[in-house]
């Protein structure tokens, strides 16, 4: 799928992944993915808690990006600050990133468990925003307000970059939807 | 508690309530709850599928005063849509309703899985107001991210109003959220 997993860990996502395609989230086993690569489970063991994991890894990284970019900003607005933010979330989601994106969402979609630790995963990132804004300096409404904001537009961003045909990179997507929301309210 | 709850299912919720609040949500059965009223547990069947649905009644009705003043609105801007459903959405938590609501929170703050389903209570109505705005003519992006920070403004309000001490009303202190939501992009 890409160069840039080819790793024992990274063989171990796009096997998982092929197979809860084929076979469903539910039907697919460890020992599936294990036997997919050529290893044994407790080699899957060393690198994922169990299979689900291997869904929501990368999460601290993903998260930082996020954080390290609005601690880094200069501005004190507090949407100019969110806007830093998701610029730095969304160098996580490079081209070469889509096929796995499109593909690891589908299999969330199919399983309220998957979906229900995705929006948990929202709602943590969402927080940390806020907690962040607090940290600069913004009140907490406003902080709360902004990073809620901002985060309903990253992930409408996503949506967006996942469809069907889109070859728009996230960046450009993004700007658009930051676009709406300034006009909404301006 | 408040004489607009004189009836059964009236009772059967302010006694659902205080039970849960000395004892815990997950302590308290049906059989407490319909014994502190002084009718049987098929009484209380008839009126609430489970003790967890004492919590989340009225939901249809609820949602309806934000769609009925939303789709009322002469207005075609989103985010004055949006502002016309939420104060149709403050309408619902009248001054007598606020001990309600400060204990009823507690209690759902208290368990992961009302927090979950409180949860998916937001996301609904979320959802439903998005669907609004489509209706009324507004563009898919534009309607989600006028109707997601139109409701996490509500929804710090709403913990405002709550909050210990606080006497201002529920349409006071979502103008004041408001008004920070458009100072922030404004």
């Amino acid at each position: 799928m890409a160069r840039w997993q080819a790793d024992t860990e990274g063989r171990l996502k796009l096997a998982a992944i092929e197979l809860f395609g084929t076979h469903g989230f539910e039907a697919v086993t460890v020992s599936d993915i294990a036997a997919a690569v050529g290893v044994t489970e407790r080699t899957f063991f060393r690198y994922f808690t169990d299979k689900r994991e291997v869904l929501f890894t990368n999460q601290d990284d993903y998260q930082a990006r996020f954080l390290d970019a609005l601690l880094a900003s200069e501005a004190t607005a507090p949407m100019t600050l969110v806007e830093a933010a998701l610029h730095g979330g969304a160098a996580f989601f490079a081209d070469e990133r889509r096929t796995w994106s499109r593909a690891r969402q589908r299999i969330v979609d199919s399983s309220a468990a998957l979906m229900e630790r995705e929006s948990l995963k929202r709602s943590s990132l969402t927080d940390a925003l806020t907690t962040a804004l607090i940290a600069k300096g913004v009140a907490p409404v406003p902080a709360a307000l902004a990073a809620q904001s901002g985060s309903a537009a990253f992930h409408l961003a996503f949506a967006a970059w996942i469809a069907d045909d889109e070859t728009r990179s996230f960046t450009e997507l993004l700007d658009d939807v930051l676009a709406d929301l300034r006009a909404l309210l301006g």
